[in-house]
């Protein structure tokens, strides 16, 4: 039951989506402030954000690396990468197994930019042999672009092997780490990723209203010329940075102070290993809980990430998932609504400001929706 | 003086600039819940924004109007209107006196768009005989582009004359009126407008992270298949708002919540007209105070709007503006940092939550700050 309108209740419900996520109280408190965008102080929070970014990346300005923020959602940052970096007769290798990889296509329409698109199936990770065969064959490709969780099915595709194929045919690589970077170890050396895109409200626990972009410096100063737009031109908004610290246009100065908080608390936590070490935890107590219940995880576990996690739908016509999903609503527990895999499967997510005991009581009160909605699962 | 590092300030400072601005608690406040952004609960809070406006605008769906809200700046909402609705063999006129004219041209420019530049001075508003000889003379021209109230120097064009113009000879007209809209009134059907673009950070008071397009549903309807961004296309996110109340993609969602409340705060203040004498009493009492302390308004006072008004330097080589800025901001009070205009100007904004003992104690301070520099003004 809802509670009335008149009567807030007590606490937000728990998300459990790929972003945005639950945060914790403190980052949504650090919004309590109004910053001037071209305030010097605003603009050495702006720094200190793009370089703990690098850092957190186990990279450097030294190193020639950099970070770019930019206003809008994730999907604003991998289309930007599109649209300053892809000289005019580029040609772009798209792999796609997943609702992200075809959005890249989409965007590359849009730009008219020419592509080539490798397919692989939902459940299966893109494959570095077929990519191979492609840039054997196709000189004129100049650049590839991979999703590296594709949080369409929670599948995690294998960046190392993609990027190593990549480099060796001297291309350059377009990581979409949306939903893995922060959680997730990634090394960008041995993946030989030229350009990493993600974003604010996912692993590093911020608010949304920006995503940003790690490339290397060399690879960016060589776009100059080709931004087919201007709110999405990466190089100009790195210029603007680099003369006086600013953005360009107006950012989301709140969502960036939530940011800088987020980053912090990150660190507390243990970096990437101690926040990877969590959701790993989620994932497995969800996995485990939900198998108890009787449901079918979509993927094999070798390639299942523990960012999200897809299930299929119980054999049993009494599931209506939009009941399912309204009835957890009203318990306090808010999944991700609607599929957009090909499948008939519905996606819990295990990151966020959540923990173990969230999860656990995530998994009860799923038992107990089965129940009032007489769903068998083929479980006693 | 600086308050240290470990000791923070009981308040913010003050912001009088266009934008971030200042705003109340309470609207910062409603941040302090996350919301799922695809969630039933927060579809119908975007669907009462959307609608919200409308009604600010004094506009209805029934009339044929829609409201379209876009992740990122306010330069994302006015590129996406040309991105998406000037066809392939589109022009558009641009009326520029100031950056933000020379931004929509720099926008066509990266967008590949043909246009051509009406250019006034700066303090000078733009000229709807000038635009209707070049729409005479030039049929190509299918759109015509005008800044409201150009911040560059808070001049005011006039934009039911541009408009009448431009419906004269049957051209699409779009407003920028990113720091207008919410304090000056407007009348869209005397003005013709086809796309007006405003953003959340100005008059309604509310967070950055999102701009919106108000526009006749006609018109939008009709520019199927010519967007040259999928992130900024602006028909799409249309449908998808239409399709299932969501945005396309991860939108702002704290922002969005403090929207929501800034909308009711507007609505207690007296809607436009109440927030506008406020904006209005704050701008002549700055006028006043400024006068006094011997600094000349940039612009002649007819065509000065009460947004945010620009300053000459004094003419004494003891004013020097960063040290100027510094000290005031010192004090508490943030000014409008560096000038983006052609002379030697400073701008100060009357918007956001200050009030006119605000304004009283930055002239103070202002006066303070005169005496401590030894600036001379030719005032005793």
């Amino acid at each position: 039951m809802q509670p009335p309108a008149n009567l807030p209740p007590a606490r937000d419900k728990l998300l459990f989506t790929p972003g945005p996520l639950t945060t914790s109280l403190s980052v949504k408190r650090a919004m309590l402030h109004d910053a001037g965008s071209w305030h010097f102080e605003f603009n050495a929070k702006v720094g200190w954000v793009r370089d703990e970014i690098l850092r957190l990346a186990r990279l450097s300005r030294e190193a020639g690396w950099e970070t770019i923020l930019l206003q809008g959602s994730g999907t604003f940052g991998v289309e930007a990468v599109f649209a300053t970096c892809v000289p005019p007769h580029g040609k772009v290798a798209v792999l796609a197994n997943g609702a992200y990889g075809e959005r890249m296509v989409l965007m590359l329409r849009h730009l008219e930019i020419d592509h080539v698109v490798l397919r692989a199936r939902e459940n299966t990770p893109n494959n570095p042999a077929s990519l191979d065969d492609t840039l054997a064959q196709d000189k004129s490709i100049t650049h590839v672009a991979l999703v590296h969780c594709e949080t369409t099915t929670g599948i995690l595709n294998p960046v190392n092997e993609i990027g190593e194929v990549t480099k060796r045919h001297g291309r350059i690589f377009i990581v979409d780490a949306m939903s893995s970077f922060g959680a997730i170890p990634i090394d960008f050396d041995r993946a030989g990723i030229d350009y990493l895109v993600s974003s604010a409200n996912k692993c590093i626990e911020g608010v949304p209203g920006f995503s940003f972009v790690i490339c290397r410096r060399d690879a960016l100063l060589a776009c100059d010329g080709h931004a087919r737009s201007l709110s999405l031109n990466l190089l100009d908004q790195f210029k603007g940075f680099e003369k006086n610290g600013q953005f360009r246009y107006t950012p989301p100065t709140h969502s960036i102070l939530a940011f800088e908080l987020a980053l912090h608390e990150l660190e507390q936590e243990g970096g990437v290993a101690g926040r990877g070490a969590r959701y790993r935890r989620n994932h497995e107590i969800l996995a485990t809980g939900m198998k108890r219940l009787g449901f079918r995880p979509y993927l094999d576990s070798a390639v299942q990430s523990f960012i999200i996690t897809a299930f299929h739908y119980p054999d049993d016509e009494a599931f209506v998932f939009d009941a399912f999903y309204r009835r957890l609503s009203d318990k306090g527990f808010i999944i991700y609504p609607g599929k957009i895999s090909q499948e008939n499967t519905f996606r819990i997510g295990s990151i966020g400001r959540i923990f173990p005991t969230d999860i656990e009581a995530l998994v009860l009160a799923i038992g107990g929706v089965l129940k009032e909605m007489n769903v068998d699962t083929g479980v006693a």
